[in-house]
């Protein structure tokens, strides 16, 4: 038999509204009747972009990170806009990061990131059938883009340039369709 | 040639010091020379662990998680704890958990979950060998252990139990194990 295992709130402090996220503090009942503090990242959730060249390549972007000091690569991603369907989402930021446009997009899978203090969900989708089209970064967004070979993605997981949840799911993601046979 | 995307900090603003995270506002400096804002979430990192049993099973604890509103699937983990070995760390988070002690630990890979606004890092363990020892959940934790096949493993991330980065990372990399033999 499920336990119930759920937190009825019984209070709630707003502490931050930003660009990005929101920030709030919740009082809640535990099972047990103690009671205990949430911190909670409110974010509005994202895309992200496996996209395979025709050379059999995964493209990423180099872009720095200031949350964690360092440049790293990463596939394409970006924040859901308000009311965006992901999939419009995706295809837009895969384009306005890396110029490509995706001939066939899919969904994969989605993910939450880090569900013990955020609810950002990242949605995850395949790209193929890449054609050139315009580059159009953000304003304030400085990327690179760089396509590489499984093998060299997963040297750059050895040495720590791809280190983010979403990209190294994606490289092995990559391995297991190719085992498959259906990539 | 790689280009410089560094963002250099020109002034943090501190927000909120919490349990389990911390927050901060840097203003920062592109590499266009314009200014902008970085909303900068710091976290202690965490450990994870991939159980397998004797049965071909892993390891999953059910958790109500109050950023999502949901009770979901994911396999063992815990917050760091200052000047903690992530190895020593792993081990002590499955064995309160589950009450599973691992007779092997491995340490597979490790990854930021949000590097967008986050510092956050997991690290990801394989453990094997399981033998029974003692359940002992922290005070404000409720969780259910749960040990699905790989088969069902699929299934909830289907259905959505099973919705976080590093348990859907776990069960794909889980399955590339044992299609490369090496389960």
């Amino acid at each position: 038999m499920k336990q119930n295992l759920e937190e009825k709130t019984i209070a709630t402090q707003k502490i931050f509204t930003g660009k990005v996220i929101d920030l709030q503090v919740d009082d809640v009942l535990l099972p047990n009747g103690n009671v205990s503090k949430r911190e909670i990242v409110t974010h509005p959730g994202a895309v992200a972009v496996m996209a395979l060249t025709e050379e059999d390549k995964l493209v990423l972007v180099r872009q720095f990170r200031k949350a964690l000091e360092k440049t790293i690569l990463e596939i394409p991603a970006g924040k859901l806009e308000k009311g965006e369907d992901p999939m419009d989402s995706a295809r837009r930021e895969l384009e306005e990061e890396t110029g490509y446009q995706a001939g066939r997009l899919e969904e994969v899978v989605s993910f939450y990131t880090s569900p013990g203090f955020a609810d950002e969900k990242i949605h995850l989708y395949w790209a193929t059938g890449l054609q050139k089209g315009t580059r159009n970064p953000d304003e304030d967004e400085f990327v690179e883009l760089v396509e590489l070979t499984m093998e060299e993605c997963f040297k750059r997981i050895e040495n720590g340039e791809i280190c983010d949840a979403k990209t190294i799911f994606a490289v092995y993601y990559w391995k297991n369709r190719v085992e498959a046979g259906n990539e």
